[in-house]
């Protein structure tokens, strides 16, 4: 499964445009196999309660979908579980709490807990935001929940990747770091989650249909054609997407102030664009 | 100047408790030179923007009071800010975006320059929690906007206080970690915004004093004495703080869920509490 | 290719033991594809340069192998130098200088360049031990130079491993990270230096051979077979890999003191060494 | 007391320099309360036994010195141990082993206690060229034993800096950060072991006595006057140092290839240098 983690539209002054939400979301929609809202790069925590509840309202996605829970403490949680459950969302997908994370303690597993309890999850291990680590223990311990059904993992650490594969079974793993794709495949995840699979998601897919079916040769030609992509991707962040989708028409809006319109990237990544989209791998 | 953080009440249940909140607020004031609303160890970052301001709006204090504000973008900030302005906050003590940080470039000069136009501001350095750093470079570039009037220092990287003493003449530094306190005052900082002076605020106001009259045999004697507390308490963190507040039988209430209502350090903690106690130095 | 990182013998006193050395070397020669020597499991770090050259000079591999060489300067690395090329190495293995790295600067470059004028070598980032980083832009520098064949990357980092494979064409990378063995494989690295070669060199042969003919899922069910072996043996490090040799009555000797003569993993490790030795990986 | 870790030199072809070693330290020997040969700046890990065995019987100091000690092993380390001895130093000066310190454990004991048998010793903690911590337990605990005198601590964290003072009583504690020299004073430290101390012994020395007689004000601005001298010798290591004496007219010669021979804070620094040498502050 390739899923894109969405951005989230604002206009120039910050405000958040829930008519293109809709519009980017049906854009890319029928491209893959589903979608994250309010992940990784869909400025969750850029919201307030009510426009992340506006946001989700605007959206009616008919593939399965997650949602991006990145809050600090449960009844922050939840009221941004409910709506998700109630928009259909097929599971959350959630950070561990953050700001105070050297006291938390034993209240890590409360708060996966508490929210598997309610509906279904996916842990999220994304510590280039969150600044935090997720142990592997951790992992394995919340594993054991019926409810917790695998992870995102964009650390690139595929160590990490290693250890869901060599010891968690039926732990579903994502991983969320474009430039070592194939190699997690390789180590057992079952798909991607990237952010590059919004502007390249045919080819994306391509490459785990080609893993899928053994034919590695085409898939590694196809890992080494995509990293300048993924790999400045990482570097750019959000704005660095939202500019890319701009600049193929798409609806995607700008990045929250004081979050900047343009990246520095974008004279680097405008060449690897235009070079695939010649060959008809964007969008 | 020595300040407290003060802690945010909230009932076993996670439920905000103005009341005590305000009941916390006129117990310690007395005591201090002002308050530290919403700070590092005021769980800013646990509440709701309707909870933020009903907690504001439940204190009247009559000394100087700070207002932390630890948002992501500005829109986020504008209510928080329009709040503490309104209050009659002295000024906002800012910590920079940090969830997307690697991307921010220039935006974290947007972002404090916004927000220093409609109001005094300090920068807040607390990597312990937000883990983003905030270059010397930065500092001494946003120093020269005439309403950043200083900064709160918590990394106790004395590197960073000699850097201001020595090269931002005019700006004025504080420190946030005890364990180092008489040495941040040696390099030029002009007070403690201190989670221990919650606990014993006469014990720092008095080696706050003893080394302004040059006093430093006193200072250092007690400098010493206070050392586990502040070493103990910056290890614990706020499950720690409110738990020892608590003990001393002040309405603290409890950490946010799903963080733990009692410190693993409390068992070390309550003998350093108890023995600074009985010499008078609590409360 | 699967090569050793073979380790060097010392007796109990931290005497280094010759005869011991060559015996060892002989054992496992015919098991794998070639030996490094002093590299990573090597000690090379623990030796004067008397006995560095006395316990290469006990050695008369027959198949290719590379020398470890983790010098500081210049004129430390040229007695090291000597004697690989007169024992007829293929190539040394060179770590960056590491202590004063902070103020290298362009030495860096200055390094590897000297070195291989004189001599064919590989890069070596291992950044556990040397703890100093070997950026991508410098390996893509370097990789320039004829002299330069490749990298030995036991980082783990496989993003390393795919922006080798995607950018430096005919730059030959290893892998010296087992737990993510078949990971580097898909992204591009030609073999492994593995310290589990020393216990298990088929195994990690045949892992090689199948994904080579395509066969991925006997790749990956090998992968998690072998995954616990890498794993432990990455943390357990010299220790750990001795007294596994000594169990399997090899004369790998023990570590120099006052390194420990058996690790704190070895409980947790027998049942995996044992447990592959039923299946008949071991040795 | 301060003391200077006198660099050892090596002509532009990177051999050392026996007789300048000697003109060096006796230049400065008068101006400070003794030496430390083969430390922080005194390349002692850039050096063969032979040549270090060499340099330092070059050298007859008549005041206290130290000898540093920076290797990797028991075996390596009883030659330095033997020659200090010999040579009449007042104690070592050790770091802990470094290349396998993941796999050391309590042979960090074994390494200090074996060598404390036979000679009084100081720790040495420099994580900036070591890059492995001296937690402070550990340092706790080689405290207790009588031949462990103290530690010379170069990290800048004055944390470390207080637990010395408020809980090891009579353990000597030598800071080797200039930039935060006062804070560490304060804090407890007895000293410095400044590598600014090479250039300005007179500075430093008066600093300390102002700190000692209670002439606070003075003390403190010394210490700003001081702070970027000491700042930017941290940053540029060894090449700027021996940059500077060469400057100012001593044989400190040249870094050991491939250092670089000039520095790239020269430009910054000259005028630092030469401002406070108009002020009467150098040597």
């Amino acid at each position: 499964m390739i899923l894109p983690p969405i951005p989230t539209p604002f206009d120039r002054q910050g405000r958040l445009d829930p008519g293109a939400f809709r519009a980017l979301a049906e854009a890319l929609e029928p491209l893959v196999d589903g979608l994250l809202v309010y992940g990784s790069n869909g400025e969750g925590v850029h919201l307030t309660p009510q426009e992340r509840a506006l946001g989700l309202r605007a959206l009616a996605p008919r593939k399965p979908f997650l949602v991006g829970l990145m809050e600090e403490t449960l009844p922050q949680a939840e009221g941004a579980l409910e709506e998700a459950k109630e928009r259909g969302a097929f599971a959350l997908l959630v950070t561990p709490p953050r700001y105070y994370h050297g006291s938390l303690g034993e209240g890590l597993f409360r708060y996966y807990e508490a929210l598997a309890e309610r509906m279904p999850l996916f842990l999220y291990h994304v510590p280039q935001n969150t600044r935090v680590d997720l142990p592997l223990e951790a992992v394995a311990r919340l594993a054991a929940h019926p409810q917790i059904l695998g992870i995102k993992d964009s650390s690139g650490d595929l160590a990490r990747m290693a250890f869901y594969g060599a010891t968690l079974k039926g732990f579903r793993a994502y991983t969320g770091h474009a430039p070592t794709f194939l190699g997690a495949l390789a180590l057992g995840a079952e798909g991607g989650i990237l952010a590059a699979a919004n502007l390249a998601p045919k080819a994306y897919k391509a490459l785990l249909q080609a893993f899928q079916e053994g034919r590695m040769a085409e898939a590694r030609a196809l890992q080494e054609r995509l990293f300048p992509l993924g790999d400045l991707l990482a570097k750019g962040g959000v704005p660095l997407l939202k500019q890319a989708l701009r600049h193929l028409g798409l609806p995607a809006g700008y990045p929250r102030p004081p979050y900047p319109e343009e990246s520095p990237f974008w004279p680097r990544f405008l060449p690897v664009l235009e070079g695939l989209r010649e060959e008809g791998w964007i969008l």
